[in-house]
């Protein structure tokens, strides 16, 4: 017999009954039930009942070890009569009765209980990570994670595309967000960066020739932590393809993308949830903007924002008339259903619209045909017939209005769109919407500089290359840049790439570049473009992001499995830490307090 | 038609023929035969001719760009005449009479040559490392490496491991090699360490209950690069399991490591290298150190070394009766199929024993049975035939001897079987040969410190447990502690882990450490041992080195992507570079001149 186990904890069936069989796990549950002792023993793929009667070593011994200890079980698997089975547990046909204990490895008191779902604070959680991972959600989070990074692994191969690991101890990038940067011990007063992603060398990886790159990548920043953000490191699925257009880009990493959250998405036994079938829909960044009020809508929320400003042009009703004509606009955000709301519901939007910092939010009701509140006083009810006509709006439907200049007024829309759908509880539910935000503009009018700059990423291939930087109004021009966005959530950004650097010389010329700059700051990717690149183009789905949705978890923390806290301290390991005087020299470094 | 391609360079073959296609790729050679162009054009997966008559802007065009440049070639596919089929290339039954060609990408003149296999000097080759790559062994290798690192995840899986990614940000190790330090931002004075292996977080995954894990791990050490090893950082295949003993984990891994090997045994079109079968041989700690002088053997050299000393007690042979008689010890190499060598042969082994640093290797030469050289004078006919007896040695073989203290002799025994077996060429050719050296001691004689000291891992298991620690003598205690040797390269040192604190305190006493020392030092681990851990093991074979072994390359840069040079620069990206003031004074840290 096996010295730990013949069979793991998840694995005996009716059937078994009559074996002699050995068990090893954590003793999860015990149970005195009347001097018969019943312990549920767990490890990694089950539970199985174990039973001992009293007066034996073994009852002696289980009597005593704490919940948690590891033990060795060896016995006899015996079928439960009827009543005793347990439909709720995949060994619940039969229970092991307990000849000879061993302990493994005896538990002292938890400062954390595994089983229940009882909350403990996160200070606890972290410093006892591995108790923590022993509970059933975080254990189940983690095996989800992994599984999805093999399945997006599976995928990506199956797609012809090859896994290459790129440094992690590279170069600092001249811009981006804020670099970790390790001290060289051989070459005194340099320093290598952590990456922050690895773009350089994945464009690098296509200029080689290597037609489909991907990588499960580590990135770094060094940034404040946010819910869905870990300080310090995180996961992207990095891919890049030689050779393609935008729509060959979308046309792979679709099937990826929906393919594991397919797989998925009836996580922790769960009804399925639904996922966007077939070509993801794709938004125009202007059009997302309008309708959406930002560049990563949730599809999931019906209410879609019209522009209504024309229906205030000249139309006399004072501040909305008096802002269309001083060049502001009027969006308006469709409250269906909102025939039996008080007037507190409307007035706590407005309510919180200045509580964020805005002018207010104009509101309309309605109620079997019948508006109310001061616009529709003040607009008539024609020209509210009118606005509802275009917004398809019925006499059972309340309407907000935000108005302002054109970027404050579409992000309030855009706020009260997902708060109004919020409160409405109209966000259907169960279900995964993917959609692509495409066509960027290449360009933005920098209102502080007084001159036009990239307003995204100036690697990216303008739509038109060449001839459009040339002969375009620059802030029409668009770019081959694209969002993934699901449920809101933006999984990442990406591009086809400017491989050629004449036109990434003009780019950077409109943006106010030189080419000397161009050349002093992208010298590595300017050269490499001159030896002969491919067109290509990629992005970065954010694998955490991935998980988080699948699981269903707004904290990043539920889904890494030794997480930093929002300090950027490891509690468990104790990180970071001093170093010593000898470390520091060697490194040719010296704190300053 | 596509923008850029409807077949890749590797596809069309001559049931293609007649179809108008378009191609992209590099202009790999171009060759002008009487005014009509040939060109092979050259992409991740093949080879296509491609030709062009003169006259027409497709020749103007192609005529004009220099090699490596990359175009889009659009015409038709054309079965090739019969003496014009090239059989040694997938697409040679047809070649593209281009009809239109766009140039994408127009390369300047290289630092570096693709097509042909010219050596180049190091420092280009790394600078310009998307040239060097497009070259076709390191295109090769590079795809070699992604092959095996796929192929182990797969094996893995398949074998119940599931692949969790432990933090790369953490806390600097007390033991073991070099850390790199990275100075944190948030706590001012204190610094993470990148993992040197992650060691401790395996362990801890076993705590938390997961019973296989794996990772193909990046780890850090700040040591100086050797052939085999790359400056900063490398790959491990990191695994461990609970509820195992040392046979699980050899029975769990042998399938995996021969398997990858068996898979890619025909690498490079070579004729199939031959694999250990079955379960790899296991050699214990103190019969690898007698039979081959080291602990990492090669069982390719049918050379095996064997204790002569006892033949030479109360010899009356000078030198070495004398040296065994002090406690000295003699090992015979035997060196067969000798007879022809000439004196020199064996002297210039002399020489080369002494330019090592050793006092000289001793030898017998045979020829038709007749003894000859020194040694044998001494020693006597006789002698010399019972020594041959134990041997298995004829008449026509020689033999070398190397006398000293154990460990210098066993030392010099080791090098001089290495020597021996490559110069008779008896080393056998196209095979990877496995093994397990087991059963290591778990204490050694420091004769510096004049105690008792670990030899190898403080946290292995000892065998006979808490038992051996408190009757046996120390010296003679084994530990549950494995290498992994293919043809004798280490790759990885594995064992059955100490997970149970009071045998911890116990092993460490006799090593002269305190409770309070052990607390100290290992406090993570210790206290996570109190809560409930599983028996457990595990090893981690080194990813680099497997992909060495099977690309047959000596040295680790020829697998690495993106490799640093020997000083630790990048010198494609300016890795490590200057920081500025204000990174400097955001990581609270100065530079010591």
């Amino acid at each position: 017999m096996h010295a730990y186990r013949t069979h793991n904890c998840g694995a005996l069936r009716g059937t078994d009954a009559g074996q002699s069989v050995r068990l090893s796990g954590w003793i999860h549950r015990k149970r005195d039930h009347g001097g018969v002792l019943f312990i549920d023993l767990r490890d990694h793929f089950g539970l199985t009942q174990i039973v001992v009667g009293p007066g034996s070593p073994a009852f002696e011994t289980l009597d005593r070890v704490r919940v948690e200890s590891v033990v060795t079980i060896t016995g006899d698997a015996v079928a439960r009569e009827g009543g005793a089975v347990n439909a709720n547990l995949a060994t619940g046909e039969i229970e092991v009765r307990a000849l000879e204990v061993t302990v493994q490895s005896a538990a002292v008191e938890l400062p954390l209980p595994v089983a229940g779902d009882a909350e403990y604070p996160e200070e606890i959680r972290l410093k006892y990570r591995y108790l923590d991972l022993r509970r059933e959600r975080l254990h189940a989070n983690m095996m989800l994670r992994s599984g999805v990074i093999a399945s997006l692994r599976r995928r990506m191969i199956d797609q012809g595309f090859t896994e290459f690991q790129t440094p992690i101890l590279t170069a600092s990038s001249p811009e981006g967000a804020r670099d970790y940067l390790v001290p060289s011990r051989v070459h005194p007063g340099k320093f290598y960066a952590l990456p922050q992603a690895p773009q350089m060398f994945k464009q690098l990886l296509m200029v080689a020739g290597f037609d489909r790159y991907f990588q499960i990548a580590p990135c770094f920043r060094d940034e404040d932590a946010r819910a869905d953000r870990s300080p310090g490191e995180f996961y992207q699925l990095d891919f890049e393809m030689s050779f393609v257009t935008q729509d060959d880009v979308f046309a792979t990493i679709e099937p990826v993308l929906a393919g594991v959250f397919e797989e998925n998405a009836g996580f922790g036994g769960r009804k399925p949830w639904a996922v966007t079938q077939g070509a993801f829909p794709r938004i125009p960044y202007a059009e997302s903007m309008l309708k959406y009020g930002n560049d990563k809508p949730d599809l999931r929320n019906p209410i879609v924002i019209q522009d209504v400003s024309d229906h205030f042009r000249n139309s006399g009703f004072g501040i909305f008339a008096k802002m269309v004509e001083d060049g502001s606009i009027v969006r308006a955000i469709p409250s269906p259903g909102t025939a039996e709301k008080s007037r507190k519901f409307f007035d706590e939007m407005n309510d919180w619209a200045r509580a964020e910092g805005y002018a207010g939010l104009g509101y309309v009701t309605r109620k079997a045909g019948e508006f109310g509140g001061p616009i529709a006083k003040n607009h008539g009810e024609a020209g509210m017939l009118a606005i509802y006509e275009q917004l398809g709006l019925g006499p059972d439907d309340g309407c907000f209005f935000a108005a302002g200049k054109e970027a404050q007024a579409a992000k309030l829309a855009g706020l009260a769109r997902t708060r109004v759908g919020t409160t409405l509880d109209i966000i259907e539910k169960d279900t995964f919407k993917f959609c692509w935000i495409v066509d960027f503009p290449m360009f933005e009018y920098d209102e502080d500089a007084k001159k036009i700059d990239f307003s995204h990423n100036p690697f990216s291939m303008p739509q038109g290359e060449l001839e459009a930087l040339e002969t375009q109004d620059p802030l029409t021009i668009k770019a081959y840049q694209y969002d993934i966005v699901c449920n809101g959530v933006e999984l990442s950004s990406g591009a086809i790439r400017n491989h050629r650097p004449e036109i990434m010389y003009k780019a950077f010329e409109i943006a106010g570049y030189s080419q000397a700059d161009v050349d002093r700051d992208f010298t590595g990717m300017i050269n490499a473009f001159k030896y002969g690149a491919p067109p290509h183009g990629g992005s970065a789905p954010g694998v955490d992001r991935m998980v988080m949705l699948i699981a269903d978890e707004p904290n990043i923390r539920e889904v890494v499995v030794f997480p930093m806290n929002q300090k950027a301290e490891d509690l468990m390991m104790n990180a970071p830490n001093a170093a010593t005087l000898k470390q520091l020299r060697e490194l040719h470094i010296r704190i300053v307090e």
